[in-house]
């Protein structure tokens, strides 16, 4: 994972998953390709293994269970979402909450897995406690914005900008902003305040043409990186 | 699904997933194959898709959440097993408990979506509520004896025997049996004490040759539906 | 618990604790006191203690945990809410969903206490499941209507008519309807639908003169009653 | 509160609530006044009002639910506990584990309350994320020592010296350790290897002289801030 970091959560749509989300991949990926940058699809976990076959991109699970492997009904560990394909896992999102002592648990096994992990957290107060468990990024969501095409990088900069104070104060974790991020300009401005890079959803998976999104953040998020003198 | 039922609940050990768990399902597969005999196997949801394609037995979830699609994330939905090749899932087992208000909700999702449920319930005193949600089967595990290699249909056959007498005051619900199935011999008695079918985990994750465990269970499966007339 | 019954929910409201819920339970109290009929208060836990010494109303529980005594931080068993003057508890309620195995642990616990139960569901599909648990009765309320006034009685009729029915095919277990009962006349729509009785939250906690409600529903209860010759 | 800091979790034991519960209380108060030590205990729900009433000891909750007043049924919140007569609360004890959100909110929430709190963590990596979160102390207890009579100070020393090392890089938080604590000498050792306090539970709960165990604990608690010259 390098800056700038476009993390795509397909979440639960009736396009998330089947062969409708194999084409919105191909199409994400070829934009991938065509802009030479990463960008991570987080997928159901019954899509990792056919979209890590059929597409180059970056797959992430959208939650594990943290603990051992064993008698363990239902359990979607990490050491399953890595056989299947993936690269890590989105954690803690607004929509999946989990308790503390599970994040700390799972963050650990995907570290030792070689896995990498983005846990999300809904205010810069939490950026901090959240950055020391040592994920690779911390997506802040103002949870009020999810889902509303109200971009938090207009709506509510100083969430960016104070949970980017924030990283600072710890290493090699990066800060990712979500929350109503539907244009390429509400992508510029994330990292223009600071951000490594931006998490979308509904933006992209109700879009007519969501590689036209997709470019869209691409362009932007390049764009922006190179302001920055990055 | 139709008796006698044998399901098998991969769970979550460390050959439930990826390559062994294929090796697995082959071998089962052949038993299922040469006594021309169903055999369920309830695998995670990352392996659905894969076991799907490459084994002709019955695939199941090992749990699936309730709730429509849309902005879900980590959401597991009867959709998505469906569309990865399951035809069914369990629900409710004793390590992945759920709310009756998600089991109704669950069910009736499932039986719309044209898959098959089987709810797994601690106790007999909840066959009958449980069957009145009309799922394909109850399956009663003591908790206490999963996982222990002691088959409740010796030490606890009553558990069964006043299962059985509930869920015949429904109609078109079977009901299987299960903790501590280690054995063909614990197959027939469960069977004999009126069980449509068995529920087993361990006894054939941990085998040294799970088909023959497998096969050991058919045979007497089959053998004490004969015995039953049916 | 004879009907009608009239169940008055606190919820968490400000005035759900401390004076301002003693100065609500007194004038309810009165209203009991006055009409001849038991009316149940289902009180914070914290409360459960000071409303039953000072009052003689019918004090519940909001919510009990399933499981025995022991180390376990935080819980709030059966025998503590008894042990305060607890008659009983409500379980269940859509703001406080339980796992069905710990419904039915409850419940026995309840009973072996002699206390009493009132379950809620949220569709008619879930009355005779929960009633074979053996409740004192079941609450149906159609969550969509909770806290908006319009009555459960008026809107979906139908809900508590079919309610009605299911709970007939098992014995001494009463049908409550709640959701939006708001006046007498939504009360005595209810039991003339054939509920035993209603339960109510807001109507009565955000009301400028509570005991004008609860003495509306009381009159128009008996009045319902009266009318089915009970 | 402030070192040495004594924390006597009641949990759910059968003398956890009640007449036995008060009179425990009783002692352990007479303990507190003739030390002239402030001594907590974290009570349940259903006994916070009645032991604030009957005892000058410093009462906490076990427990707090986070969000809003309003319609929450079964909710606990700070307002409740506060109203009742505590004076704080425990949270994330390893019995009662809550999501990372939950805990931030309601440390927010208790903080404007003027309450005072106690968040538990199971290991040294924790403690200084929590202690972000600006509660007033921080507990470690390994959970695989609680109830066991093993000490962490003798079994896991190092669980609390590297717990103190985090804790001291930040400010105005404790740091108390537990799981296990038995005796005065437990204690001691704790405190000395740089602990601000302890809990304890079992020890004292199940003893048949809690207030001798807990005079113990508080001599020898004396005794070691004498010797760190505090």
């Amino acid at each position: 994972m390098k800056p700038p970091v476009i993390l795509i959560n397909y979440k639960a749509y009736e396009n998330s998953y089947g062969k409708k989300s194999i084409e919105i991949t191909k199409k994400i990926e070829k934009v991938s390709k065509e802009y030479g940058t990463e960008i991570i699809v987080s997928v159901p976990a019954t899509m990792i293994h056919r979209i890590s076959e059929e597409s180059e991109l970056t797959v992430f699970a959208q939650h594990v269970d943290s603990g051992e492997q064993g008698a363990r009904t239902g359990a979607i560990l990490p050491e399953m979402i890595k056989d299947a394909g993936a690269r890590g896992s989105l954690l803690n999102h607004s929509e999946r909450r989990i308790r503390l002592d599970e994040m700390a648990e799972s963050l650990e096994r995907i570290r030792v897995l070689n896995l990498e992990s983005v846990v999300c957290v809904d205010r810069y107060e939490l950026v901090l406690p959240v950055a020391l468990l040592r994920p690779n990024a911390v997506l802040i969501e103002p949870p009020e914005l999810i889902g509303t095409g109200i971009p938090v990088s207009k709506a509510k900069p100083e969430a960016i900008t104070k949970a980017v104070e924030e990283i600072k104060k710890t290493k090699d974790v990066y800060l990712l902003a979500g929350a109503g991020i539907t244009t390429g300009e509400d992508v510029f401005k994330a990292i223009e305040l600071g951000a490594d890079g931006i998490g979308a959803a509904s933006a992209v998976m109700k879009a007519k043409e969501p590689e036209k999104v997709v470019e869209d953040f691409v362009k932007n998020a390049i764009k922006a990186m190179e302001k920055r003198g990055e």
